[in-house]
């Protein structure tokens, strides 16, 4: 006779099958990035998917937000929402984001089964593109809901020349809607509480079941552009040289040692060092660095820039080249909704679950709801830490453990009443 | 009244305005690349000139150069050969190897205009695509000439996908008569003399007039493929990363403190370093480096793949990376012939000239006649050591300079003897 764990195991694990079959065969591991057909297909079996859990409303919203309602005893309550994304990088892993999808859908399903009726609707949304994409803009769906799209975000432009708004439309979106989408909606949400992998190893490190995640990092993103002398490469000496490429070189390696140097949380990672140049008898002399920065540590956060901006200079003047060094932020620190974080710690402790409380070092669609609901995040572990490739695994005990969390703090959260933002 | 100085002054300037006006509209400083209309355009042009200087038999052979002599008394003795190239790299200068054709022909108007006949013919050689091009292979007019031009070369494709042999035949040329041209051209020269800049500041920092290359720098060019881990650039902790574009990066710096311990000539550059990906927020797991390294020294140049080899790979596996070297000899260091160095001292003191010997980082047509003849450069000053570059300048007087010490070496090598190579 099969448990209501084995039924969900095998419902899950199905589910898992399905969701991996949607991949870009072009590419090693599984990618189905936003704008693809790959993404597009898995978009229509999910919202069957939505269907056949037996939400109700199930429809895709303005930004392209696939959205169901499990209904509750008072139809005029505040909802609790729970969400998270089926879209991934480019040879990205099979967890990232769906686990909040599939999970939350598992959710639903036992909720029906059990008979139990909540007191408030339980809404899951599957957001739309939440992952970095050629244009610029992570998050698209969730940031829309919130009303975060700015017109000009429309005009983005991607490396083939596209307009966001003109992809979006080819997508099967209405742009203008997507723009309205705040004003018409004053939305205002219980609780929103999103299941996903820790993508990275603090859990599985300290062997703790369940994350309760304290906050999500604040990230500035770095473009640094050196100016240094084009030479020839046989003819200038060494140290008369001013080789941009070199201090670029030598920012990665600043930023790097800058980060260790943090006791707490706080990442910095280059991404691209380009020499702008396809001779190879030429000493650089212009160069781009791309980086990023990531901390829930405020007081590093506010000043880190200025700080790197002085050290990265500084190594560049070592080379004899100029920095012109241009910040972007991305995300503020996001803090979590402590009485959720209670909720998430009291839903592990009564499955007699081990749970640490950790930072979110990426992302996710939870820190724009963050803007409309009080937030918080449950974390399983991810094997050694890997997520956005190929090798990324979270064991299937752990995401049933997540489930079962999932749906007690939703429990909790029914109950009682929230402190306001 | 003109002396005849000015009168070679005032010819020289005229002909350097007239190769500027040849350049690409489309980039900054001054761009006739092999196998572009500029190039084809300043060709045409030059072919002319040839034989407005009075040169007879003057043709293009099959490798693209173009050819002149300037008859001697002795039809039968083996001639002096004068030669140098008039394309550039992108956004390059106005002198790189233009000095050395332009003053060839000045030397040829010398010789006609003051009646004194040499015992040798005198040969003119402007050398087809001396600088580096898509398809990785420099010198593409004496490298044939010497028959050094494989069929497999002719099989080189560029980054858009064409042949090397196909793109010559487009550009006019006859492969089948490239590979044939040593085959049925037993040449046999009396000596070969490049006037150059120097590409270097060597000259005017010990403010000498002229320069006498002792060797050209051999090159070793090296491609380095970094494996690391990607990671989610907020999840993984610093210190679990294995970073391949640090790696890399941290590579640039070992290699640049290797070339500034060599006490001789010893230069290594970094032109290259790729992460790759397009992805912003992913710890690299791969990553690429391409570098050169040159020196006249044989002891280093010999070692040197070997030792870098060693302190690269020690250096990436302190980032946790693995890394693949892969070294390609692009030249072995030539030494110019010890008779012409002397005679072009001589030449240089006759007129009260300073002088100095220099190595050449740069490698030039001569690398390749040195297999048939007895090789010797002459070096102008290059204001700053800047070449490859808009800014690439040497004084008119330099140039002036120059063009007398290579008209007596002429004279000196036409009188005596040469050791045989």
């Amino acid at each position: 006779m099969q448990t209501l764990e084995s039924i969900s195991a095998d419902r899950i694990n199905a589910l898992f099958a399905e969701v991996e079959s949607f991949t870009d065969p072009d590419f090693d591991g599984w990618t189905r990035t936003v704008f693809s057909s790959p993404y597009q297909e898995e978009r229509h079996w999910m919202l069957r998917q939505f269907k056949d859990s037996g939400l109700q409303n199930v429809h895709v919203d303005a930004a392209g937000n696939i959205v169901g309602v499990l209904p509750g005893r008072n139809p005029f309550a505040d909802p609790i929402v729970l969400g998270s994304h089926t879209d991934t990088v480019e040879r990205g892993g099979r967890f990232d984001g769906v686990v909040g999808v599939l999970g939350a859908l598992e959710v639903v399903q036992r909720f029906r089964e059990s008979g139990r009726l909540l007191e408030r609707p339980l809404m899951v949304i599957d957001f739309f593109g939440e992952e970095a994409n050629p244009f610029g803009l992570t998050c698209l769906g969730s940031r829309s809901l919130v009303g975060h799209l700015a017109p000009q975000d429309l005009e983005r432009i991607n490396p083939e020349g596209k307009r966001l708004g003109d992809t979006l439309q080819a997508f099967g979106m209405d742009p203008s809607g997507i723009l309205g989408m705040s004003t018409g909606r004053p939305a205002k949400w219980h609780a929103y509480l999103e299941l996903h992998i820790e993508q990275s190893d603090s859990l599985e490190k300290a062997r703790r079941d369940i994350g309760v995640v304290t906050a999500v990092a604040g990230i500035k993103r770095l473009l640094a552009r050196y100016l240094g002398q084009y030479d020839h490469a046989g003819g200038a000496r060494m140290r008369a040289r001013k080789d941009a490429l070199l201090a670029a070189a030598s920012s990665a390696l600043v930023l790097h040692e800058f980060a260790c140097g943090n006791p707490g949380y706080a990442v910095a990672t280059t991404t691209h060092i380009d020499s702008l140049q396809s001779a190879q008898n030429v000493v650089p002399g212009k160069a781009e660095l791309r980086a990023e920065v990531r901390s829930t540590d405020s007081a590093w956060f506010t000043s880190v820039d200025r700080e790197l901006t002085q050290r990265v200079s500084a190594r560049a003047h070592e080379f004899g080249c100029d920095v012109d060094l241009e910040w972007f932020l991305d995300n503020e620190i996001v803090q979590t909704n402590s009485t959720l974080q209670q909720n998430i710690v009291d839903a592990s402790q009564s499955f007699g679950l081990s749970w640490m409380a950790v930072p979110s070092g990426a992302t996710h669609d939870s820190v724009h709801i963050s803007r409309i609901a009080p937030m918080g995040m449950i974390f399983v572990p991810s094997v050694g830490g890997r997520s956005h490739c190929p090798e990324e695994m979270t064991p299937q005990r752990d995401i049933l453990n997540g489930i079962r969390v999932l749906e007690e703090s939703v429990r909790l959260a029914d109950k009682g009443p929230l402190p306001t933002l």
